[in-house]
């Protein structure tokens, strides 16, 4: 595909629609939108536009459309795998300023929200209505709801009560061709006709942009209890996740932390914990409901099979600040490990009982290749993010010996019934491990769906497949 | 589309791939697959397959699509949209023979199932192990599981327990050119391309043949309480679902019926049951965890909720027979209606404040166009099925008139944020209704995706769109 650059006289048709202070065209204006958090990479778009109506996004994918301009979308620039990355230049659309909370209707417990709000702005807005958004990254302080849809983004909570899948319950979208619709309607169930809304969440951007996202919101649970399980192995913490679900108890968040991690994040962000020797692995588990009762008998029941598995240490926490300082342990660990070493992450999701093979073979594959990790992740999902750290490897190992190892660590993850992403999505920087998961028909496919959506193939390209 | 006929030549090749014995071409032997259970329509195929195997699939399709002969997938025969009728004739490939659960893995609280297991056997195998499939519809003693896939079907429980597209994790699928993929991965979190089995999900068996399910399992509750509310009038009962929900309290069913629907059943079923004058409409709404407390006090939020919308009378079931007995109202009422009149069943689902407004619209259509409707269904999803009765319209009133009757109850369904099928499917006698919510963007995608995976149009031509 050879694409149109931005002349002057492109960009001045997008001043006419945008507004000229809605478009960024100088480089420093642009630095900002070059990078997301995905490892160090940079990728400058020629021209930043940030519309503030739908009519604005409609009329830029229809001139991008006829004139074969790139088009990547932007929400707020936290993804993990590339996806919001210009890597064919051309006209990068941020949603920044599509940020308002259009409505909570009480009545039927679903929210209207533009995609450039804050995840945790809509969370704390729902809450104080006594109501649950339960979709909540770790970045929710900094990231887009929209590129959670994006992304098919999810966080602790997932483990409970279900995937972003359940909660969008309909889209507005514009698409590459410049036409909107709604993908779906306000419902809770929905049985007519192929599921646009579903194949819109994951879609990473390359098939519309999201300009109005209709959720579900449930009754907030009033009370929870937070415990710091200490292992001495990774091996018997991850075995316990999967004894917990079988025990009868659904917690509201088993997340998995390894001892490095903690250690950097007691570093970096001066928190106030004590490591004792021979900790090699955490599971923060939090369990929620309206009864306090209940709630400890979960406690209780999850403490029995913790012991089943040689657990050293169960901490309670005894005070909501108590909970916060855990709750910012696991939440700051990612900024922790990027600040301390160059790195690469990768988001592995497996079978939940699978994760003890899969964290051993990790270890084992980084011994061969002569890497360090450090993994922590949602365990209770199956989901272990595996940040690959550069340490003391040469420049030279780094760049040629590393897709090897991680090759390794994704034939695992596919051979114990897993995949390569359960919430960062793919975008650019997994892509080349897809034919491990998938054959050359699901790539037909994908590409076939594509078309359909995007056929001048100008949004987002180069993501994904 | 020219489809081709089945001649003798073709019939010996069908035999070839499947066997003699699992070919039926007599027209004797064909009556039972040329019905579903919508309405009165039949449709012959001019050939039934029950091949045992994904091999025989496979071959049976692409001698189908090498000849463009059309293809109609067949589950339990217990849908209500026409969705498993052939309609073209052609080839039936009934799934019967894929009966079995392969795998119950209680480590992963997963299941892998072939698509012809009844649901209810699924449900009874898991429950054994103490583990939970919520999705259960009316019909789940009869309809298979694959049907409730191909249809995104639901049942009471979906309230709390999610969709089936919150269960379904992963399905290995014929493509209508016999090649077979497994959807995704057999994770509970999936961000690694576009999302192929939820596209598959709700697809009506347009787009595939599934021949394995991959499900998730969740610990099942072990207490429940029952409860009847009777009202005075639709609205109050309809009115107070969202207010249940706003007070907290999420049901594991919340289920609404009309007096005329509960008097057909005692009719029809010999159920013993007081019906007292006046009363209008029934909420059969259950709650359940694992603790007796907890429940009894959801129960006790349910009911100062209730009356606060004029609720006449609560019976509490009061032992497993009369839960049992009270679940049998609901679940028979489809048949008691089938049973005492011709008519028509629309399975409308809206926001669920929108219930009153829905139901007090379709009652003064019906008084408009002269006919009777007997409404019930999941009113905690906003889900109501609507069956129209045929009773004193005239055939020519019946056959000419009604249309226009639908089509008003459709587009206030659709005024009121809802669309046309929440867990039955578009099908057959649906379809012309789709442009009331659709647009020919709407069209074009869909028919757009449709041909990426069956570019000759074999698979189950003239459904949904």
């Amino acid at each position: 595909m050879t694409f149109t650059k931005i002349t002057q006289d492109i960009l001045n048709k997008l001043i006419a629609i945008a507004g000229a202070d809605a478009i960024l065209s100088t480089q420093p204006a642009i630095a900002a939108y070059s990078h997301d958090e995905t490892e160090d990479l940079v990728y400058y778009p020629e021209v930043v536009a940030k519309p503030k109506t739908i009519y604005e996004v409609a009329a830029l994918m229809k001139l991008c459309n006829d004139l074969l301009i790139p088009v990547t979308p932007r929400g707020a620039g936290t993804g993990l795998a590339g996806g919001a990355l210009a890597v064919n230049g051309g006209l990068m659309i941020s949603m920044e300023r599509f940020n308002n909370i259009i409505e909570i209707d009480e009545q039927n417990l679903q929210a209207t929200v533009e995609p450039g709000v804050i995840t945790e702005i809509f969370i704390d807005a729902v809450a104080e209505k006594g109501l649950l958004y339960p979709v909540d990254p770790a970045s929710k302080g900094s990231c887009f709801i929209g590129g959670n849809v994006a992304n098919c983004s999810g966080g602790p909570r997932v483990v409970k009560y279900g995937t972003i899948r359940e909660y969008v319950l309909n889209m507005e979208v514009v698409l590459p061709t410049g036409e909107v619709i709604w993908t779906g309607a306000n419902t809770l169930k929905y049985a007519s006709g192929y599921n646009l809304t579903q194949l819109l969440i994951g879609s990473e951007g390359t098939l519309g942009i999201v300009t109005k996202i209709v959720t579900k919101l449930i009754p907030k649970p009033t009370q929870d209890a937070l415990m710091l399980a200490s292992f001495n192995s990774n091996e018997d913490a991850c075995a316990s996740v999967s004894a917990i679900f079988r025990a009868g108890v659904v917690p509201s968040a088993l997340e998995f932390m390894e001892r490095r991690g903690m250690e950097w994040v007691i570093e970096h962000d001066g928190i106030n914990f004590e490591l004792k020797n021979g900790i090699e692995a955490f599971l923060l588990i939090e369990a929620d409901g309206n009864n306090q009762d209940v709630i400890f008998g979960d406690c209780e029941k999850i403490n029995e099979v913790l012991e089943q598995f040689n657990c050293q240490d169960v901490l309670f926490a005894d005070s909501s600040a108590q909970k916060e300082e855990l709750w910012r342990i696991r939440r700051t660990m990612a900024v922790s490990v990027k600040s301390n070493s160059v790195y690469k992450e990768e988001d592995t999701v497996v079978p939940r009982a699978a994760l003890p093979k899969l964290i051993n073979g990790i270890k084992a594959i980084g011994s061969r290749y002569g890497f360090e990790s450090v993994c922590y992740g949602h365990a209770g999902d199956g989901n272990l993010h595996v940040n690959i750290i550069k340490a003391g490897m040469s420049n030279d190992e780094w760049n040629n010996n590393l897709k090897a190892g991680i090759t390794e660590i994704f034939e695992l993850t596919v051979s114990l019934g897993g995949t390569l992403s359960g919430e960062h999505g793919i975008g650019l920087v997994q892509k080349d491990y897809m034919p491990l998961k998938y054959t050359p028909m699901h790539f037909a496919i994908w590409k076939g769906i594509k078309a359909v959506f995007d056929p001048n193939g100008i949004l987002n390209p180069g993501k994904v497949f």
